[in-house]
């Protein structure tokens, strides 16, 4: 299947709007086309509402800016999550990951990104005055900083680890690192394995929640 | 990334469209979602329009049932192109894959499928009559049949050959099957092998157009 001979410029335009997916290229956006075109209207009708909606429709919470369909998002808004402890991440992405372990019962903090001089992403386009008014104005007792343990990751830790030294009563803590659940010590990266030695835990906390 | 914790129905319902897509799961779904998300409105306006014309400005060629912008395909409309000569395909797909052989100089005939009792496809649903009347109408001197060499598609050869009988100044003839360039003999699966040597032909001939 070419896709440098489309017979139809329509088709063509298709596959080049779709062709720009992260990870898809034109053969599969090709497939994608021709798929769409042996449907039914309101296959592909569905599909168009859906990516209107997207995009006039969705929100950020006002509070923790995850997406949502209201101002305040389901977590924000759950009267069962413990809004004293306030989980920062990176995107939208690693809220969903967090959820889905259903160890966690605070509330978030996204970031929208880190630190990254490099892709011109500096303090100011964060959401980090935001939490520093959330610290001040809402009840938190625990800022848990669950960034992606890259050089950026750790800098943007760094950063609002200090703003938030001023905070006496508010506790600053990590997410732990060290070896995976499941793998072998002999394939773990020197860096992991050095710092799981060294973060060592008592034996009788492992099973504790 | 999990799928099944995500905080807004607009963005679930997005993700249940995109994932409909062939080959695409909820996962690679929500990551389209999410890429989506963050492009400027533009973007999406630009694949929204291109899905909406793809349903509604797309139209099939009316000699050759292949994908068009008008009523007759660029091929169809190409006076250079030899009219005389018709290549019987299943798809589209295959219309593209045989143009950008740059080997083929005639027009092409659409079926639209092949036989397939099992998927409930018969003689009515495919273009087959119009071939008839193409051959009574226009003036055609071959007919190459280009079929997927599945039971199928020797069925349908089989009944398009039998259909054109009638036809005393038509030769029909069908594309080589063969080891393909490049391939080694010995992984070479029977059938083919055993073709190839049945079906050997003249050395001076390989080189000819």
């Amino acid at each position: 299947m070419a896709v440098d001979t489309l017979p139809s410029r329509i088709l063509e335009n298709t596959v080049n709007e779709l062709s720009k997916l992260p990870g898809i290229g034109k053969r599969t956006a090709l497939r994608f086309a021709l798929y769409l075109l042996k449907q039914p209207s309101s296959e592909i009708d569905g599909l168009v509402t859906a990516l209107v909606q997207l995009k006039s429709d969705i929100k950020y919470c006002k509070r923790c800016h995850c997406i949502s369909d209201d101002d305040i998002c389901p977590v924000c808004s759950n009267p069962k999550r413990d809004g004293t402890t306030v989980c920062v991440v990176e995107n939208i992405q690693d809220v969903m990951a967090i959820e889905n372990t259903q160890q966690f019962n605070g509330v978030y903090h996204v970031l929208g990104g880190v630190i990254s001089p490099i892709d011109g992403i500096g303090i100011n386009d964060l959401h980090i005055a935001d939490l520093i008014t959330r610290i001040e104005t809402e009840n938190v007792k625990e800022v848990i900083l669950a960034l992606p343990t890259t050089m950026e990751g750790d800098t943007t830790n760094f950063y609002i680890h200090r703003q938030l030294q001023k905070f006496d009563n508010v506790a600053v803590s990590t997410i732990a690192r060290g070896i995976a659940i499941g793998d072998n010590l002999e394939y773990a990266d020197e860096v992991t394995l050095g710092r799981s030695i060294l973060n060592r835990v008592p034996f009788e906390n492992v099973f504790k929640r």
